[in-house]
């Protein structure tokens, strides 16, 4: 059974969204969850066009992928260079990646607007430039540049460009619909004819300008493209790519092609969720399979039908893309979770035991104040634990103070905080400057129970977020901090919601801190130190 | 040249959004909106389910329309039940709609286990049911549900349901795909068989299950629907319907089909945020056709080539739809870029002028910092006109305190901000307590300023977004804030940076309101006035 290649360019077509910037580390995490994910294509950016990418691939050189290739991006060398010579082939030389992505015009009006030379030399562009990479690296791709607009235009044109490209020997010929305007149906046609005449492995690259991505993708592995290039919840420049984690399913379950595993499939869900994170953009609650109203019902009809048979009204199993349905009137799932969980975190508890219904309240109602444990499994499981009545105290919280001066306006404000906690009935008082609020509350707190636990030493901050629940509210919003925390041998995430940044900023610090105590540390005995004089 | 209808059903099927909830005053705000952007039909709800539609039918009697024309939509009459006596039918009556639509089985097992009836009692009820009505009313559509599903699963029975909707004097037969799961290549083939059998018009309803609604919905034009059902931004339950808002541009622009005017064409993106403000949604940034990043251009490569000839990288003339082509200012940019957002700004500048080098370098300086103008155009402005020379002093900043103190667990902190500033020699000094620091200090810069202008008065803050940088760097990381302002006329953007998120958010806040008084008003003379006593 022939497998579907899946490509993804999140982090260069991706990355080219208005409203995404992902920092090197990002693209870096990106790449191992898309490798661990399945994804056969990685493409990390454009060595050629800023010093970003050029760390990215310095520094994921050294890191192992289970399967993935990783892919650098550039064009064809420019109009009458030697392509030796060109900078921009050099820079995907030096990537040292062992797929090389390069595009070319296929359009003839961009070859004489854009490129302003001949339509002879972006033929010989082209292939040298294909011929000169074939010699360097194992495999290259040919992206065919506004393929489908070149060929409506000037089919004889647009099929020499990509004819060259497998006279020079390129692996795969991928013909893009840059500008996202064709219709399924033209793409399925010019597809089809192009398949009929070319030899060489044949992809496909799709735009969402039409809201056809998807549609356009899938048309053409219909006419036998035996690649898809897209990017995670269809980021991208405009409107966007096409969205992979729409195509995968479609493939899989609608057309029965091979492309991702099942158990890949089933972490498609998190996998859509992750992205979001890092690109610190709220999730899109009605993304196609994955979003969290996907198999949400609400209409009374659809509820009733759906209690007899799922498939009433729901097109898949959502469970295979690791979502699940939800009947907003009275979720039935709840209680199971929970169990789920608490086993998960090896807390011994039964489905009938009444803590676990009220667990489930107190789940509800935190998540309708805007928690979200999702990242934040250390505050989840230490309200399980405190549900439970297996919390400990490690300190009585007693109060804080922040101050935030400015005084000038050339110059930089002073934040400083103060801390009151109480261990074993002795008070402490500490206070600290740092740089802004929420890191003088930290440094001050760490100061006030390093004297009682040592081991808080171990612990360091990793990562810290914030998140505007509902931004149309200003300044008066709800906000969400997410903070990860971890030691030498393992890590947590937790939450804090309030309208005021350092309650919020307070709440998930507390958190990290008692689950370092009270659960990193289970194994070393926890109990407070004689304070040093 | 036929001219396919466009029914919209935002206002019923929309509203089964999990997020979406309209008063009764919104829906008629709503259907008076679409009426004036030239759509044909117009579902208002379903009488029978809630008395909120019923009040909206009350309402509506007593409005009138340009053309479009109100639908009351309701089921079929219940198994056994005679439809005279069916409580459902007669309230779709009493909506007193001159048209009606009723949805009816035609999937076989929906028959059997949703409506637990037989499959001869079920062709009954479509049949009595449309006659009941056709007796009753001018215009009758029939929405057979699940025909897609039907049809493959059983197409005999699916295929005599409409033939019974047929026969019993439907004006219009909608094929559906309710659950969303089709692939565009079956819609179409079935599309095409049924058509060539039933005489009566035929329309399409489509669901976005599989990333897919705009597809299918064109697919089954293509094979002869004359209408074609969907939703303004395409809302609805689970992943939503076929989105009108990129049906209609993709009939009229792409298929050369007749739907709506030209002049309507133009209305559609104010259509899109219209709708997305009542339903208080924030606007999908990256909508096709109407996203205000729908035709934005960040990418260098695209960038040059878009100046040379803008149908090198836009599938469309932005304008027809009522969307413009917007350069973004990004670390991609160059001199060009400053000198047309200058013209843009009504800044008249030569490219030559070295002003526009410094103004290049101070960019690339911010940049670095972590400043970043997408989506905070109005800094951008004041940092151009004041190295222009441009920029008035409207206030002098002296300084400010924010005290944030929290004395109890159980406790919500008290946050306090102080400021001082002058105007026109006069120190000011004001004190406010707000829902977080940056809130508070938010609300006593506005007290401290509006005694001298009073038009601050009009400017509100519509977003606030804080982005981490350096996330890694836990809670010392540089924070940026992103603010969106504005007042009855026009919005902009502004932009912080610093690792204390109250310097962030205040310079943020600087900039909403010099832009608010130096250019949101420029044409409004802006002096201080004589503060009040």
């Amino acid at each position: 059974m022939t497998t579907i290649k899946i490509y993804d360019t999140t982090l260069r077509d991706g990355s080219q969204a208005e409203d995404i910037t992902f920092t090197v580390e990002d693209k870096i995490r990106i790449a191992h969850k898309l490798d661990e994910n399945g994804f056969h294509y990685i493409e990390g950016g454009w060595p050629g066009s800023n010093p970003k990418d050029v760390d990215f691939f310095d520094k994921v050189k050294h890191s192992t992928f289970k399967q993935a290739k990783i892919v650098a991006f550039g064009s064809t060398r420019s109009p009458r260079k030697k392509a030796d010579q060109d900078p921009n082939l050099n820079h995907l030389l030096r990537a040292g990646t062992e797929v090389v992505t390069i595009f070319g015009k296929s359009w003839d009006m961009h070859v004489k607007q854009a490129l302003e030379t001949d339509l002879d030399e972006n033929l010989r562009m082209v292939a040298e430039s294909i011929r000169f990479l074939k010699q360097r690296t194992s495999e290259v791709l040919f992206d065919a540049e506004h393929f489908f607009d070149g060929y409506k235009k000037n089919p004889e044109y647009a099929f020499k460009v990509i004819k060259e490209a497998e006279r020079a020997g390129a692996d795969w010929i991928v013909l893009c619909d840059t500008n996202g305007g064709s219709m399924p149906w033209e793409v399925h046609s010019i597809f089809e004819t192009v398949a009929g005449e070319i030899k060489t492995k044949l992809g496909v690259h799709t735009h969402n300008d039409s809201e056809l991505g998807v549609a356009n993708a899938l048309a053409a592995v219909k006419a036998g493209a035996l690649q898809v290039q897209g990017t995670v919840n269809g980021y991208g420049e405009r409107c966007g790519n096409c969205n992979l984690v729409s195509v995968v399913p479609n493939l899989k379950l609608k057309m029965g092609l091979d492309c991702l595993s099942d158990e890949h499939m089933k972490k498609l869900k998190a996998l859509s969720s992750f992205v979001d994170e890092l690109a610190n953009r709220s999730h899109w609650n009605h993304q196609p399979f994955v979003g969290k109203s996907a198999f949400a019902h609400k209409g009374g009809v659809h509820v009733s039908a759906i209690r007899k048979n799922r498939e009433t009204y729901e097109h898949i199993d959502p469970e295979k893309v690791g979502n699940q349905t939800r009947i907003l009137v009275s979720d039935l799932s709840g209680k199971s979770n929970i169990v789920f969980k608490a086993q998960e975190f090896g807390l011994d508890i039964d489905s009938k035991d009444p803590k676990v219904q009220e667990l489930l309240e107190q789940l509800k109602r935190a998540e309708r104040l805007g928690f979200q444990y999702e990242g934040a499994e250390g505050s989840f499981e230490l309200m399980m634990r405190e549900g439970l009545g297996q919390r400990e105290e490690h300190f009585e919280f007693v109060g804080f103070r922040v101050i935030v001066e400015k005084r000038r306006e050339d110059e930089a404000p002073i934040a400083e905080a103060t801390v009151k906690v109480k261990v074993n009935g002795v008070q402490e008082v500490t206070a600290a400057e740092g740089d802004g609020p929420v890191n003088a509350l930290d440094k001050a707190l760490r100061k006030a129970l390093t004297r009682f636990y040592p081991e808080l030493e171990e612990m360091s901050l990793y990562d810290y977020k914030v998140r505007i629940l509902d931004e149309r509210k200003g300044t008066s919003a709800k906000i969400r901090v997410l903070l990860e925390s971890g030691d030498h041998n393992s890590k947590w995430g937790t939450v804090g919601v309030s309208e005021d940044i350092i309650e919020a900023s307070w709440q998930a610090l507390i958190d990290a801190i008692l689950y370092k105590l009270g659960i990193a540390s289970r194994h070393e005995k926890v109990t407070p130190g004689t304070p040093a004089p």
